[in-house]
């Protein structure tokens, strides 16, 4: 059986074709800039070289065409035939409160789906694109949709909710949805699989930290509470996002400079986070290397509130939780930093959290980092959110 | 030695005349309405009645001079002549980050004070409007500021900063500055004489849990983080404040509603919180009631929002601090509500704490309400700002 995973954004589609009967990536890639000049398609071919075709891409639809091409191309196609895809799974961001898992593509669907697009503007009317011009091309393959907020629909409402009038819950939807639940589901899941233990009874915090952030408190297998709120911009400090602020400083920024709520967005969606302090670079590989250099004050503030605010987070939720038994680290930051993840976890032995330095030094890689001794467990598991996404669509395939 | 502290708002004046060799309040009341029809002053007699005192009252020196008027009444004043009052002690709100102590008010002191206006338009002006009055009637009692930003000024700058721009922290202070801060100090410092033991080396939360509330992490004595931040807006659900909320949810009902960023912060300031979710009032005594009856699920819903809130601010201050040894309750929930300390303490018994729910029944007095056997001691101290107000009054009156 073969899954092709798409995920669709307003310019780009990045994919992967994925062999379930090894659970294997067999095709990878991605288009950029569609709409725009120079849209190109970069795939992976199976020796691991990359390869750039240039072509005009004026929307998804040609997108997609021309990715099913590349997968059947004579010359460095994965497979044979378009037959050959079984399903196809999408990633989708904002479910609202309609998807508490995923679910088979029907007409239905895409209507709540497209209800949803207020709470996800630029997101969830480029996922359409993407399944559209599926149905355009391959009428029969049946598509699974995934959502970025599903997995957090089990948070209870005394965590959900924002203290505001609750009239803007009712009318507008206004409450915390989280985000990167797949990954958050998959590293939770995974972890147990690793340990060796059963997710029924265990407290597990998932740090997702890479370029966007987010932190879940997750019990008993299901999310609790998580840091992202109505949009992802809440709770961590990110790449270029503010992370948590005050509502007050929010509308003072706004007269001070003259903004819109547009243009207070603006900035703190993208001009703010490691961006904002350290002001050279979103980048957290950049700012290693200057923490590094050791003579970058401003590179060495950014980090410390960067690491704080994860810390903060994560004895936050040991509260929420009642305890936590498992810490997981994933995400580009999460995987391969071990600084982060130290200087995340300093000061939380009184919790029962000890590192073990050297198995902290792990890249990419699953690995318990805690000491033998340490009361709460540490583990770095590589998140695979596309996997996730594949194996989803295949059981839904398997309870038709 | 006899001092005065007075708390000015815009349109209220609240006084204590302390006798500070006995550290005793020999009289005390309050002005409200200032420059609105129906101006009184409300004064709390020796024998404890309340005695009301209609006068039309159009600004702030006639309020002073009314008050003055009053302590040196015949009938009911508690002092002969104005020539007894030592020193006065003003509450002034925002102290930027130019005030990490009290001091004395030169007319130095009050240029700098007014240049922070701009990060408390209501409060500063008010304040300093008590302090006009004051040296127009009284030219040669010194006076001292007691400002509600100072003691966070200890904070660490990962703490303070805000992950946005740079240059708007350089250019407008956009910060956390936090408040109640006299309250914190006191309570902080308090706990440790009552319990016997050194700020030295100690960590403490604070909960200050009023109408408005913060909690604050102190170590060795000092502040180092705090959960209210630019603004009073920031942190915990208060009466009306919306506390924590995602900045892209603020964008996002400014847009649905149509509001201006005045708009939208006299919603999240006055329309929120308890209000908002509860619906029918933002005082925590008419909540538990409605808790009480057992049938109000918005009652109970927001109560386990408030209590959750707490809970997690006292374990992210846990992971700040690498540990807890006390944590303080005061404000008046804090102090008198039994049910909010058990609600914020649930399930934190991994990190040591344990309450005697028998002495958690105390109700505004200096209890310790933890078990015998709790790690960590939780106690309620009854907070006194106009003590402390009076007190560093005193301590500087001395160093002169």
């Amino acid at each position: 059986m073969k899954v092709l995973v798409l995920n669709c954004g307003s310019s780009s589609i990045k994919y992967k074709l994925f062999d379930m009967d090894h659970k294997e990536v067999i095709a990878q890639g991605g288009i950029e800039k569609i709409g725009l000049q120079g849209s190109f398609l970069k795939l992976t071919l199976p020796n691991g070289e990359k390869k750039v075709l240039e072509k005009d891409i004026p929307e998804h639809t040609v997108g997609v065409e021309f990715i099913l091409d590349a997968l059947t191309s004579p010359e460095y196609g994965a497979i044979k035939s378009l037959n050959e895809i079984n399903a196809v799974g999408h990633r989708m961001v904002h479910g609202g409160e309609k998807f508490s898992e995923s679910v088979l593509l029907t007409q239905e669907v895409l209507d709540a789906f497209t209800a949803c697009n207020d709470l996800a503007p630029l997101h969830n009317p480029a996922n359409l694109k993407g399944v559209n011009a599926i149905s355009a091309i391959l009428p029969n393959v049946p598509q699974i949709g995934v959502f970025d907020t599903a997995f957090h629909q089990t948070m209870p409402d005394y965590a959900y909710l924002y203290a505001i009038p609750y009239e803007l819950y009712k009318k507008y939807g206004v409450r915390r949805y989280g985000f990167h639940g797949t990954s958050h589901r998959y590293v939770s899941q995974r972890v147990c699989e690793y340990l060796g233990v059963n997710p029924e009874g265990k407290k597990i915090i998932t740090c997702h930290i890479g370029n966007g952030g987010s932190i879940t408190a997750v019990k008993d297998g299901k999310s609790m509470d998580t840091s992202m709120g109505l949009t992802p911009l809440e709770g961590l400090m990110m790449g270029t996002r503010s992370g948590d602020i005050d509502a007050g400083a929010v509308t003072f920024i706004m007269e001070k400079e003259n903004l819109t709520a547009a243009g207070v967005s603006d900035l703190l969606n993208k001009k703010s986070g490691v961006m904002g302090i350290f002001g050279v670079s979103s980048d957290m590989r950049e700012l290693e290397s200057a923490v590094a250099a050791g003579t970058n004050d401003m590179a060495i503030l950014t980090e410390k509130m960067y690491f704080y605010r994860i810390k903060k987070y994560i004895g936050a939720y040991a509260a929420a939780l009642g305890g936590v038994d498992i810490i997981v680290f994933t995400g580009g930051v999460g995987e391969n930093q071990a600084s982060c993840r130290s200087g995340a976890c300093e000061g939380l032995e009184f919790m029962g959290v000890k590192l073990d330095l050297e198995k902290n030094k792990v890249r990419g890689e699953e690995a318990v980092i805690s000491a033998e001794d340490s009361k709460v467990k540490v583990v770095v598991i590589p998140t695979d959110e596309e996997l996730m996404i594949a194996s989803d669509t295949m059981d839904i395939l398997n309870k038709k």
